[in-house]
């Protein structure tokens, strides 16, 4: 029976890559190595790596004031990180509150010196909207937000009203989720960063993608006390360690990166950003279109900040829970189960999931329908 | 051709590892989803990492006081986070030095508020040799230290002395290039950590083994005020956020960990760590024995100190260079270069290695012997 995977992340990868990925374990290109065996250090890898980075900068379209990198420790790494390289003694830090993820960026946050600010929230309806107002606060020393929450399922359909906001504030944005899936101008931030188990490949690799002008003395926004403290932190935890270094620091998580690259080429190869967008916009659309006209089932989210990339919903009447979810095992529809802090359903169906598996969700939804 | 891989790390896995994790890509245990695409939450990972830990404590033959972990960011975080953890203010931390990677570990300690102190050093001879004079401090926070240097290739074939120094002090031990190659016993440290890229798996995962009773109010050596202030660190960089996770504080590296779980088990079923310790030993005599007899060669390091992981060694004649690297190209000898900081030759002879590669090898000197 086929899986459709609708996990959360890690999650669905291209048949193709999964394919390539374990051929390249028996043996790389023909080098009589595997993939695992190689040196980090060696041209088989190095080409890897810069393949990686010049497909992110490609598809993404990224000036070349950006540094891509590899790194490890997921976005919850990066909550500290981008805090610890961001904030100045006595400054002020902004965060949009959206959720789970977000708000352990402000618990990493909290930890420094600086002030740490929520100018928006939507905390009070357990996340389910992205919040319209925003509190405007003079001299952030950055803004932070998350661009999809993919335990409640609500996206930025724009980032125009933080822009309008901030328009001269640094921008760092969580794309952990959504990135990948549609077109953004990476141009707009001062840091992206995210796990690659979504879109972008398997789990054990973080993307990062920084402006590089920020650290240098005659373009940067930072002060110069600030700039010399920045020499001082723990050499993993700044990023000028990382840009310095071309993400080899440390040893790289080589299969994660490896399988990364052959995503993005399979990204490139099938249309690029807004070919799967499309894709992504339809398969969402059909999912919403279901839940909203199928009288057992109800969105989670507010209509206008519905995500493209995690669908959240619940059954209207509880008692068919074990009908629908014995009907799904039976179809093969795999994790769907929602959020411990959401409960219900969630089906995320990120870039590599077919429109296939998504109507056979929706026949699973509908066959409840008629045997209740 | 056969290549035979000597790459310090990452490095030689074995065969059977290889073939199953290239499986386990396509299609894990049957459940009809590739490995790279199944939740860490679900059952399918979980029983993975539970059994690479057990493995692990089994293998070395750890107390239950002690938790594994599988953390990310490689011996480079950990150089950090060990000093965070367990230096307090205005306390003093012992190093010994022993190469580049115990400089790095003081470079991080440096950053912090406590006084770092080298109790030993080889820097004096370019690290050729393990020092044996070690001062004694009174009161230390901890002391560091590196079990195998693998640049330079010399390694403690016993911890007596440093035991005998320091018999209630907290140690910690990068055993990044050795653990699992030879009998210790663990249970005399407080921390150990170790990248996974030797003899443990792909890059991608770094295991820490952690003391759980030195976080236990009743049972820490810490003091009250330091138990206090490990509440307040960075999340990700306290060892106590992943001993409670059980490593799952963000997502894990899930394919570096399946991989790591599979080097175990073979280990296991040829026959443990006494067995590996056998054949370390046979093929690093075999290596080493070659270099004090072939009159072209001579060894690096002190023979005391010699490495049963590394061996480091150098051509008397330089101008051979050419002869005996096109020599090794024709025999598939891979991965031999030394490191920038010794020049030379270093031959990795890990875990996975064959006597087979190790006879290439010294058949390859033997040959330039016979035809210079």
């Amino acid at each position: 029976m086929k899986i459709h995977n609708f996990s959360a992340g890690p999650s669905i990868l291209p048949k193709s890559v999964i394919k390539e990925a374990s051929k390249a374990i028996i043996e790389l290109n023909g080098i009589g190595l595997s993939l695992l065996e190689i040196s980090h250090r060696s041209n088989h890898f190095t080409e890897i790596i810069e393949e990686a980075k010049e497909l992110t900068k490609e598809l993404l379209n990224i000036s070349d004031d950006y540094e891509v990198l590899f790194l490890q420790g997921g976005a919850s790494l990066q909550f500290y990180m981008s805090a610890l390289n961001f904030s100045s003694t006595n400054g002020k830090c902004g965060y949009i509150d959206t959720g789970t993820w977000s708000s352990k960026a402000i618990t990493e946050s909290n930890k420094l010196e600086g002030e740490t600010i929520i100018i928006a929230s939507s905390k009070d309806k357990n996340y389910n909207y992205i919040p319209k107002n925003i509190i405007e606060k003079k001299n952030l020393d950055y803004l932070h937000f998350t661009s999809n929450n993919t335990i409640y399922g609500t996206q930025y359909h724009s980032f125009k009203n933080i822009l309008n906001h901030y328009p001269e504030t640094a921008l760092i944005c969580d794309m952990s989720s959504d990135i990948f899936s549609r077109k953004i101008n990476p141009n707009n931030f001062s840091l992206i960063y995210a796990g690659a188990q979504k879109n972008l490949g398997p789990a054990g690799t973080t993307l990062v993608i920084i402006k590089k002008s920020i650290f240098n003395p005659q373009t940067t926004h930072f002060n110069k006390m600030h700039l010399e403290n920045l020499k001082h932190l723990p050499s993993y935890l700044k990023y000028t360690t990382h840009i310095e270094k071309s993400s080899m620091f440390n040893t790289p998580p080589v299969f994660s990166i490896y399988t990364c690259m052959l995503t993005l080429r399979w990204l490139k190869n099938t249309g690029g950003i807004s070919a799967i967008e499309e894709k992504n916009r339809k398969k969402s659309d059909i999912i919403y279109h279901e839940i909203d006209r199928n009288p057992l089932f109800e969105g989670y989210t507010q209509k206008d900040d519905r995500s493209i990339m995690n669908a959240t919903f619940k059954l209207k009447r509880p008692e068919l829970k074990d009908k629908f979810e014995k009907l799904c095992t039976q179809r093969g529809i795999s994790g769907i189960h929602g959020h411990r802090s959401v409960g219900g359903y969630r089906a995320s169906i990120y870039n590599a999931l077919d429109i296939q598996s998504v109507n056979a969700l929706i026949e699973t939804m509908q066959e409840l329908e008629k045997i209740r």
